[in-house]
Order: structure tokens, then C-alpha cells, then sequence
């Protein structure tokens, strides 16, 4: 294949072709340094400038208020579910969780290892098709934070802006891997957010965290040192050597998302982009999406024909066409298509084309 | 600078040419992927290849026995600090550890927080300039584990292949960030073997294992998930997104590794621009080395001149010729050239002409 394809991959996924063609100019000599991004040292003044850059872009772009500390950090989402409980399980030890997922599951199943969690409520009834209704009479009013999945990566169901859970002072916790930056949420409103780089930010590697100071320097005794978030905080991120290229990376998509008009303008094309999608689903005789309306995610967006046949051949003549990444998590089947920020509206467009094309000829 | 500089940081540092072109041309789209590398599903045919390379070339070019597994994690040399005591230091709670450097006393200070830490010997006394005789009387019998920084980054000194503590059954541990890949060590004496790949092996955010099979599966009740080796060994480095650009960076440096000749060949061309640096030094009235000639590292060469406005002076005419980063760490002082695997024998010739060209100004 000589040119690029659709990628609807889940993460890792597509970047925008013109960070990618940035990096690759600059790769041997990074702005008259003499050298790559990747051989700099971590305390080098041209790198400071890079990760300085970065977090003030993260925070402009996510309007992060003063009094949150923002983290460049490494070991995934996955490091997070056990980072939070370590850190911030230890005033009463209990935390709420809602499980919306298989990422919800291990967040809560780490959780459980270090206190008492209380899961609120669960969607897993319907393979985690929705976002389960909460009662805020079973809030534990004393819980030391209360965790969502903010975005459900493999069932493409969301909380979305304005139905965050009120949780009455518990710090809000938000795993917000998949949906970061793609549509405006008052960060705010949480105690702690996380997210892995690899959909709205870059490469894999780089974790960011963005914590409210007050959360800071509780951690359990046992928690190792790199997983202690006060020692990050305190070294500015650079307590050891932090994955450089992939914050070099993040920035230049910073820069990008700023000059595609930030968070606001994302969101409008994003939620284009999902629409497009959904309502040829919600229209198709052949096609439907798999998550009620009110909880869509607009990132994931999981669909079946109802026949595993049709489903392997549509993946199969997709790829084909260049439309690649679309076989669905095997917990869910079908397809999925994931349309993060760097999926154009032209890729989206192209995707429904095929679609149609493919219902036309299996009516 | 319209060119490439001579690098000697200490890390993240130089990397081959030839490696970083390959990585410019193929940004875009490997190998006919249509993709970046930065763009693959960690689980795609076309990214498992790649890690699959990754570590087969790895274990041929370490002589790598089977009964090791290889790890690709992150969280840096760091992470490894917490993740060895809480998965070895299980059975009686002891270790040994070798005090030679920052590096090692960090290694010595999370270790303390697991478990009863036995230092046999420390460097403290003359600012590391040197490794300890060990007297294998002091040894702990039936300790855990017996840690060594095998090469001190900062202070220039090194466990040679063929003075290695024998511990007598005990599984050595060796902090082998600095000097992976640089020379022939015989692995199997290891039980555990550790390295960031910032400084011989690609960009940071990566951090390379092996690990003895028998020593896999033992971790305390406590450790996060994402610090057990088990969990890791079972899911070949995939059970969360790993870093695959830095893994395919790696990849490619194994590559040219090998194609160099291997770890034989490259262990010749690095005594060699040692011993063209450490000649002169020992050489020069007017700069000196500061490490004992048994224990010099090929890998780190601090040097220093005695007085500190001279110091200066060098790093600041060094820095303008091209020859960057060879201001010493603050707590040796003076000057410091990391000759890494990429440094080539150019580079260090470079460097020993413009010293000697400083010397006859300053004499
Ligand atoms: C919502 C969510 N949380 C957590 C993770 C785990 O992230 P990582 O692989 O970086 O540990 C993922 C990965 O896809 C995710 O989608
Ligand atoms: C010998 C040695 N050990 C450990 C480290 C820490 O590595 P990291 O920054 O990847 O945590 C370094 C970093 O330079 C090192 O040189
Ligand atoms: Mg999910
Ligand atoms: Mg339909
Ligand atoms: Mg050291
Ligand atoms: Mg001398």
C-alpha cells in the first residue's frame, strides 16, 4: 500500500498526518539542536521548552485552573488503577465506582486490593450497553474519592458532559483514556483525571494526570516511589527520565487541536463526525449501533449486522478498501469504529460510503 | 546548526544515524502498513512482528538462555527499583546490595522500605571513584537476592565481565542501564537483568527485563498489578498498551547492533575509543581521570582539569565546535563524556583533538 489508510484502530490510533510529517522533517535535527527529540537529555533546556510547552497547552486547551498539578507519567491507564487507590484511599479507605466496562472492572478489581469499594451500580447486564442510572442515596458520604470511566473504549457508551455524577464534595476520579479532549467537560468538576496518550494525544507510553493539590501527599506507606504521585509533583515530572519523544509528540498535537480551534471546535467536528455514523446506523436495515441514544460515545462507536458471517466479510472487503481497524472487541463482536480527533470527516464519510455500498449489495 | 552535533549526553543520548533515517522515512507509513509505527493496535500482526524482532534479536545478541524471559515495560530504571524487592524479596526478606553510586543508594533506599537490605561495601568515602573489593565472608547466604549497578553513570565506574561477585547460588541483580549491549557479560550469571533504553537502546519510556523463570511469580500480596512481573511474563509485555515507538526504535537499534557485528564487535570499538580518551587522559598535565584504572567504565569517562573556571571554560568552547553535553554531573564535577554504542570513534577523535588543542592554549 502506498498510501495511507483509515485508521479506526482503538488505541494506538491515527494522528494527524501533519504532526507526523513534522516529527519525521525533524527527526535527525530538532530546530538547529543537532540532534532527535529522542536523544535529548530530559534536563536539557530545548527539552524543558518541549514539556513546558506541552503542559501549557494541556491546560489551556482542557481549562485546567491553577490548582491542579499536571503529570507526564508512564506505565498506561492500567498504572492509574492502582496509583489512585494507593494515593487517595487513605483518609476513610472506602471509594465508589460505577462499572461501565472492562476498564471499570480492573479499575474497581485494583481498587479492591488496597479498601473498600463500593460499586454503585453496573451495566454489565446488557454487555455494558449504557450508562446505569445512580442513586445518589447510595453515595458513600464519607468515600475518599468516586471513580467513573468517563468514556467506555470497548462499548461506546459515555458519561456525557452534563450528566456527571454530583458527588456532593467526593473528589470526582475520571478515566477519560478515550475521550480526552474531544469534547468540552469541565475538568473542574473532578479531583483527579487520567488518561493514556495513545487515542486523542500521541503515542503510547505517555500517561497524563491532572490532580487537585489537596490530593497530593496522602499516599498509603507501601506505595512505591515512581507510583507516589507527591514525587512527581515535586520534580515537575522529571524525577526520572520521563518518555520524551512521546510528550514531543503530545505537544506537537497540542499545538495542532489549538489551531484546529481547541476543544470547541473538536467537539463540533466530532460530533459531525459521530452523527454521520449513528444515523445511518439508526436508518440501515442492515446496520445498527449496539448502545442506547443518551449514552453514545463520540469516539467508539460499536455496530453489528446480527450475523457473524456478514460481520467477518465486511471487516474483510473494509480492510480491503483501506478502511482498516474496524473488527469490533470480542466481547462486544461486530465492528467498531473509532473516530478519535485525528479521524477527518472525509475518513468518516468514506466509511458510510462503504457502508452503504455494502448494505446495497447484501440486501 | 544546520548539523548534527556530537552528543555525548548521558541519557537519553546519541543514537545511530542510519536508525533515526530509517525512522523519518518510514513516519508516515511503515512498511506499506499505511500507518506509523505511532498508529498501530499494539495488538496488529504488523506491531507483533515488530516486538517479536525486538526480542529475539535482543536475546541473540545477549546470548540470552531460554530460561529467561524478556520483559518491554515501562516506568524507567525507576519503576525497576520498587518492582525487584517487591517481587524477589519474598522468601526471607533479605538482600544484598553494593553501594556505588546515586543510583545504587536509590536502588538501596526503596529496597529498605520492602525488606532487611544488607550493603556489603559503598564508594561513598572518595566520591565513587572506584568499585569496593567484596568480601565474601560478609555475603548474606540466604538472602533474596544480590543487587549491582553493574555501570555507575554518573561516577564512571563498572563491574567488569570478569568481576562479577560470585554470590553462590544467590540471584544476582544488575542495574545494567549504562552499559547494556556494550560489552560481553555473561547474562546467565544473572538471575535478573535491567536497563532503560534511553541510553543504548533507543528513546526513553522504555525499560528492558530478563528475568530467570524460577524467579517469576513470587511478588508480595501488595504489589500493583502493574508491577508483577507474572503479570507481564504471562501476557508477553501486552497486557496493557506498551510503548511500542520506543520498542520499534529499539528494534531497529538491534538490528544495527547486529549488523555492526554484534556485542563482540562493539565491545572492540568501545575499548578502543575509550582507551583513546582514557590515553590521553592519563597522558594530559592538564586534565585528568577520575576513576581507578581497574574499575573505568567504557561507557562514562568523567574527566576534570582542578579548577573549576578551566572546567568551564571547555564545556563552553566544547558547546560551540559541536562536542555537546559534556558538562560532569554535580556531584563529580568537571566534565564527563558518555561514549555510548552510537558514539562513533569519529566522535571521540574529534573530541580528543579539540582537548589537546585546549590544553596547548592553557598550558
Ligand atoms: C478507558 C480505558 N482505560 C484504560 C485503558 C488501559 O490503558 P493502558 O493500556 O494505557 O494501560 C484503556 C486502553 O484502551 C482504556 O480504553
Ligand atoms: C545506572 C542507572 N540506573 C537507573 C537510572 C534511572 O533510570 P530512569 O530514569 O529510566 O528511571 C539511571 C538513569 O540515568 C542510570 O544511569
Ligand atoms: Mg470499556
Ligand atoms: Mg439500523
Ligand atoms: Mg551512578
Ligand atoms: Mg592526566
Amino acid at each position: 500500500m502506498n498510501q495511507r489508510v483509515y485508521n479506526f484502530s482503538a488505541g494506538p490510533s491515527a494522528l494527524p498526518e501533519s504532526v507526523l510529517m513534522e516529527a519525521s522533517k525533524d527527526m535527525l535535527n530538532y530546530k538547529g539542536s543537532g540532534m532527535s527529540v529522542m536523544e535529548m537529555s530530559h534536563r536539557s533546556k530545548v527539552f524543558e521548552e518541549i514539556i513546558q510547552e506541552a503542559e501549557s497547552l494541556f491546560r489551556d486547551l482542557l481549562g485546567i485552573h491553577d490548582r491542579y498539578k499536571v503529570l507526564f507519567l508512564q506505565g498506561g491507564a492500567s498504572t492509574q488503577f492502582s496509583m489512585i487507590p494507593m494515593n487517595l484511599m487513605t483518609k476513610t479507605g472506602k471509594a465508589d465506582y460505577v462499572d461501565t466496562g472492562s476498564w471499570a472492572s480492573k479499575a474497581i478489581k485494583e481498587a479492591k486490593r488496597y479498601g473498600n469499594v463500593n460499586v454503585l451500580a453496573s451495566s454489565k447486564d446488557k454487555t455494558y450497553s449504557y450508562i446505569p442510572e445512580l442513586d445518589p442515596a447510595s453515595f458513600t458520604k464519607d468515600a475518599d474519592y468516586f471513580h467513573i470511566t468517563v468514556n467506555n473504549t470497548i462499548y461506546g457508551t459515555r458519561f456525557a458532559p452534563d450528566l456527571l455524577p454530583d458527588t456532593n464534595g467526593v473528589p470526582l476520579v475520571g478515566d477519560m483514556s478515550s475521550n480526552i479532549l474531544s469534547e468540552v467537560y469541565d475538568i473542574n468538576k473532578f479531583g483527579l483525571i487520567y488518561a493514556g496518550a495513545q487515542k486523542n494525544m500521541g503515542p503510547s507510553g505517555l500517561t497524563m494526570v491532572a490532580i487537585r493539590e489537596d490530593l497530593v501527599g496522602q499516599a498509603m506507606d507501601l506505595t512505591p516511589t515512581m507510583l507516589n504521585y507527591k514525587i512527581h509533583v515535586d520534580a515537575d515530572s522529571l524525577y526520572n527520565t520521563p518518555p520524551c519523544y512521546s510528550i514531543y509528540i503530545a505537544m506537537l498535537i497540542f499545538r495542532w487541536l489549538k489551531n484546529q480551534g481547541g476543544v470547541e471546535a473538536m467537539e463540533k467536528t466530532n460530533k459531525e463526525k459521530a452523527a454521520l455514523l449513528y444515523n445511518y446506523l439508526d436508518e440501515s436495515s442492515l446496520f445498527k449501533a449496539t448502545v442506547e441514544e443518551k449514552d453514545r460515545s463520540l469516539m467508539n462507536i460499536p455496530f453489528v449486522t446480527g450475523n457473524d458471517e456478514l460481520d467477518g466479510a465486511f471487516v474483510k472487503e473494509s480492510t480491503a478498501k483501506g478502511l482498516v481497524n474496524l473488527k469490533g472487541h470480542r466481547s462486544v463482536g461486530g465492528m467498531r469504529a473509532s473516530i478519535y480527533n485525528a479521524m477527518t470527516m472525509e475518513g468518516v464519510e468514506t466509511l458510510v460510503a462503504f457502508m452503504k455500498e455494502f448494505e446495497a449489495k447484501n440486501k
